[in-house]
């Protein structure tokens, strides 16, 4: 057992913008109404003026501030783990690393860029933050944020998920966050969805598009976003940037890294600060992985499409499924996103990043091998990654330096393992013609 | 925000035993049937060897062996925070450390000892593991450690906590452990009960008897401890072990060390590694924290009682309600335990200890205001010690240095914070009457 720490004053000082390395310039965001390049003015309606000009900024480094990184020190930087015991286990021949982002209070990668968004909302006299939640993660972290800078935090949750997982809810509300089943009646969209589709489950398209009115109706309240903006990327590098400080301390350079991807923010923040490495010619893979029921990479396409179902929201150039496309109830939440961070989507274009995608049930087998040797139970995005490094390492040499993300723990989805174990849980095959039902309604752009 | 770190080769290479440091001899733990002072022999039917050893032994270090420090380097050494977002929240004026037991695997203090437990038993040739748990982390953190080791883990769960609390039955599973709702039909002690008692709902007592007999009854079984023994006590001292060195780089010296009692284990591993430290004469108080449910160093007697409810276990000379006691049901299951370590009874009747207790609401009330200040959240349990820092923190001079367990987390306990919001947790009186009862019915010896 290796685990490679750093101390607080080694914690990166500058997240590292991927903007200005990329191949072509990134396509512009479009506004929805009129489909021209959205203004910054418009965007400042919703996010904190400071996000907005990070997510169009062409400094390759930019300061973390000295209050935030002190916000960070609560858990960061997070240990750099040798999986000895993993690497046993299936027999491999190569080295096998992975970044331990779930020791963060809310359990995984997602405050780094809560934390910076409550921050920067806080510092411009912004009084509350709003957001949807899917499963809960991202609820639970922006109101651990919400609770260190001393900022209201209110949560949209689709219906079904505050019914059925109550525990995410009790989190949020033990950090002070409120938390509603969404659709509510506390803004004109819900009403009118509430109305059109009395007993509806709600969807993550409904809870963005209220999260979204109540921020732009709201003059003391700004909207927080989980992933896929280039900001919540860039935030998020700060993995990526200690694992490349702990891989220096150990003297190795690694060839393949792997994330799992719903919007890509944790993989993002973990292999975006080794994008230079490739630029400069050395052997790297970069491998994002995706369940085959939600194959936004895989088998998506690049397009302009809306970030939510109800087209609220600007239209982003990338790989999507199709906004209406509603992905089968695997119990990976985060990663049931139809879309993906344009950043990721273009660098896959370009062929600098490899795409996998794999059926619930192998992925399970995997983290339920990792939680037996190494210790820690993953959470069900996590195994994704994991089922990818048992199969990487299949065919990796001893040369071969494999790190992964390790996003998120899995204490909060114990109700899915349960169903493993049962024999409850199954796969969903590619919905083929649903995927190609919903790319056919994209907007022709 | 101040974390202070040890890195691996920091790890403590030995676990301090205060058996010869007491202030006299501990009395010896006597057999239910004779009332004549137990043999090794008969306590290693149940017991490893090396931990009977240990249990008795008069040697003030105790190596522990290399294979341990590398299961144990998979989360140790823990951090020592400075809590500095609580000490502004609650006016403090002595500066507050903590202890973060609760990076762990199974996310507390436990696997400590159930590492070491799984370790001595394997060696010896043993295959099985049995123990009983109430709410769940004992089990746990069993499982985990049989998964590390290459060990089953049979596991007797109270029926109810079962019944009540899948989540922690499903954590065991994903680590391999088996878990029955006790009583079962696989002991005599098991059928006798439920068919005394058709659909009894079980008590901690009546698992223990079966984990016993299972263990007792089985040659390649062992039953493992998770408190109160004296070895369970030895394993834990790495945690004061760590502290210490920590503060030491810190160039501090504690003079209020603060943790929470049920059956002594992590308050012991926490406190011991300072007793030389009082022995001489410096000024340094160790404050033991108990609900005012289950009251047992503040009202309860130095008497010899049986561990268990059934009276098959030896009995030891601690402080108790009496082993027929059945404390109200508070969320803090693991500080539900009528008797104490005999260790720490001994040094409470010498006064080398001090003990306090709290009603369960005013302890979540301040376990919230640490989640909100600090990040993370506690167990109930831990929330016990965490009220007593914010009473001695009240008293406190700017030259104090008050350090406490974090204990364990409190992921799998949210319904308990739940119940608080809610406004349905309710305070218990002190069981007086109930108490007395018992205590009468106590054996004289």
């Amino acid at each position: 057992m290796k685990k490679v720490l750093l101390n607080e004053n080694e914690l990166p000082k500058r997240w590292y913008n991927a903007l200005p390395d990329l191949p072509e310039l990134l396509p512009a965001p479009l506004n929805p109404e009129t489909k021209q390049p959205v203004k910054p003015e418009q965007l400042e309606q919703i996010f904190s003026r400071e996000c907005v000009n990070q997510e169009m900024s062409d400094k390759r480094f930019i300061d973390i501030p000295e209050e935030l990184l002190e916000a960070y020190a609560m858990w960061r930087p997070t240990p750099l783990v040798r999986a000895e015991n993993f690497e046993k286990a299936i027999g491999a021949r190569a080295k096998i690393f992975y970044k331990n982002e779930s020791v963060s209070p809310p359990g995984s990668h997602k405050p780094n860029t809560a934390l910076a968004q409550a921050y920067y909302n806080k510092r411009e006299g912004i009084k509350k933050l709003v957001t949807e939640t899917g499963a809960g993660q991202w609820g639970s972290a922006l109101s651990f944020a919400g609770a260190q800078f001393g900022m209201e935090v209110k949560v949209y949750m689709v219906k079904v998920s505050y019914e059925q997982k109550p525990y995410r809810k009790f989190l949020m509300e033990a950090w002070g966050g409120k938390c509603y089943p969404s659709p509510t009646d506390m803004t004109q969209i819900g009403r009118k969805i509430r109305e059109e589709f009395p007993g509806t489950s709600g969807s993550l398209g409904i809870a963005i598009s209220e999260a979204v009115e109540d921020a732009a109706t709201h003059s003391d309240t700004k909207y927080a976003i989980g992933s896929v903006a280039n900001h919540a990327l860039l935030h998020q590098t700060i993995i990526g940037l200690e694992t490349e400080k702990q891989l220096n301390k150990e003297d190795v350079k690694p060839t393949i890294l792997i994330g799992c991807v719903g919007g890509g923010s944790n993989f993002g923040g973990f292999m975006l600060p080794f994008l230079p490495r490739k630029l400069n010619g050395e052997n790297i893979r970069f491998i994002a992985v995706e369940p085959k029921a939600c194959p936004t990479f895989t088998k998506g396409k690049y397009r302009y499409d809306y970030g939510d179902t109800g087209k609220v929201t600007p239209l982003f150039k990338m790989f999507t499924l199709g906004s209406s496309f509603v992905p089968p109830a695997i119990h990976a939440g985060g990663l049931r996103y139809h879309g993906d961070s344009p950043i990721l989507s273009l660098l896959l274009k370009h062929n600098m990043i490899e795409a996998q995608s794999y059926y619930q049930k192998e992925v399970f087998k995997a983290g339920i091998l990792f939680a037996r040797t190494e210790g820690i139970l993953p959470a069900p995005e996590t195994n994704h990654a994991i089922k990818a490094v048992v199969e990487e390492a299949k065919k990796a040499t001893e040369e071969d330096i494999i790190v992964f993300n390790f996003s998120g723990h899995g204490h909060f989805d114990l109700a899915a393992y349960d169903a493993y174990f049962n024999g409850e849980m199954r796969d969903y095959e590619y919905p083929e013609e649903e995927i190609e039902r919903a790319i056919k309604n994209l907007p022709e752009i």
